[in-house]
């Protein structure tokens, strides 16, 4: 870990992405206006990065099929960045043609899960970004393109996903045409010693072009993780006070559905000190 | 963080307190043959400490009150440390005289929070353990005395708590003749930050006979600070899968009562190794 420590940030940007990957997750379809309000109060909170939803057919995704509304309207508010999913050449279109400022394209490390969760091999997914890349530049588009490496830390159907595959896979993601890349722990297998591991070689082959990580706190070690992946003394520039408050307010917007986490109901502590906006 | 890795230990030892801090908290009133079954099943899955409960009048918590008969218990049990929270020279007088392996003096580093919880000042308890520390010795017990510092990173009373004064009555417990010494944030206000830095001074302070972390997830950061506070690499010799059943089966035994965490829910990942018991 110490090897790793000084090539850490000393801030760090935090994307929300409760407006895709939550609301994906849920039965409930939240209303645009709400997603907007929602999108201004984590503007107003801090937050600079925002995944507003994906371009995927709302056939099968009904909760996110207004994503286009829902950037045209994050683009409006300033020092923003506004993300998307997109899970092929298709999505990416839409999302090129709609200007989103970045576009993620997601990855299964895992062979199996790949298979079962986009039907395609991780290396068909490589050549989709490819693909991507031709027309995001033919486009003339300044969208950027992150490919985001997921199942990173293992996988529910095949377990075991090696260290070596992922780093192959981000290589070939930069080698593709990815302006970035990233690394996911989409079932929360990682821990705090794996993350600094491999987040140790992935800075090593990508530089700053490997620019994020997603934790899920399936077995509770998402803030371990990424306490492991940050080490100390990051600044997020983010309003905690208002960020609560924008949690209560989507907590009631999704009544009857189980939310998470500890702060909402103990409350900041009588010593947390609000830093400077950055 | 860098300075405080190269002290670390390589193994640690993980005190299960469920039956002490646990179950002081909640109104059910488990029968001893479950406390005993809870020890006994502890150290099956590998726990080598276990806080039996606490020797305080049964009228102030009768959760509590067969601490004797659990500790006897306990003390049957091959290589494992037997040890009982004492609030006062009264309590540790029963702890010597049953023989605890090791005794826990608990000191609130915030005044107002000690005034408020044990009607006495932090010095007071300083004064304490020498009576203690004098009894003990005067008994020719071999009986360990913990002086544990809580409150040790803020407080829900007056909020700040000085780092110089958490170190202050820890040199001063050790002064006055504990053994060991521990800290706890016993509100959950630590943050991984903040406890590698009391860490590292602590360690300065007391070396070896700084024992002992103890962290409430009271804002869900309790992993991430346990992760500050050892890093990497740590082998506790618990077996995990029989840790869990012990879980389900003390929920069972505790119907009706809130319980918290994650892994029970969703499982060990397919990836988890047992390491090879110490």
């Amino acid at each position: 870990m110490s090897s790793f420590s000084p090539a850490l940030p000393r801030a760090a940007t935090i994307r929300e992405v409760g407006l895709r990957d939550g609301l994906q997750s849920i039965a409930t379809v939240m209303p645009t206006d709400r997603k907007k309000a929602w999108v201004r109060l984590a503007h107003a909170a801090g937050q600079r990065e925002i995944e507003v939803g994906s371009f995927v057919p709302p056939k099968l995704l009904p909760q996110l099929a207004d994503t286009a509304e829902v950037l045209a309207y994050a683009k409006t508010l300033p020092g923003l960045r506004a993300s998307v999913l997109v899970p092929n050449l298709k999505g990416a279109e839409r999302a090129i043609a709609e200007g989103a400022d970045l576009m993620i394209l997601p990855l299964s490390a895992s062979h199996a899960h790949s298979l079962a969760n986009l039907r395609k091999t991780p290396d068909d997914v490589v050549a989709e970004l490819a693909r991507i890349r031709a027309a995001r530049d033919a486009a003339g588009s300044h969208t950027l393109i992150e490919g985001g490496v997921g199942t990173a830390f293992g996988c529910t159907i095949q377990g075991e996903v090696a260290e070596s595959e992922v780093l192959r896979l981000m290589q070939a993601l930069l080698d593709a045409g990815a302006d970035r890349v990233s690394l996911a722990d989409t079932v929360g297998y990682a821990d705090p010693a794996s993350v600094a591991r491999l987040f140790e070689k992935a800075l090593k082959l990508a530089g700053d072009r490997f620019c994020c990580g997603h934790f899920h706190d399936t077995r509770g070690l998402a803030l371990a993780n990424i306490h492991a992946a940050l080490q100390l003394g990051v600044d997020t520039g983010i309003d905690l006070p208002a960020l609560l408050q924008l949690r209560a307010q989507v907590a009631a917007w999704l009544d009857g559905e189980p939310t998470h986490g500890s702060l909402w109901r103990a409350g900041l502590p009588k010593t947390f000190a609000q830093p400077v906006a950055a």
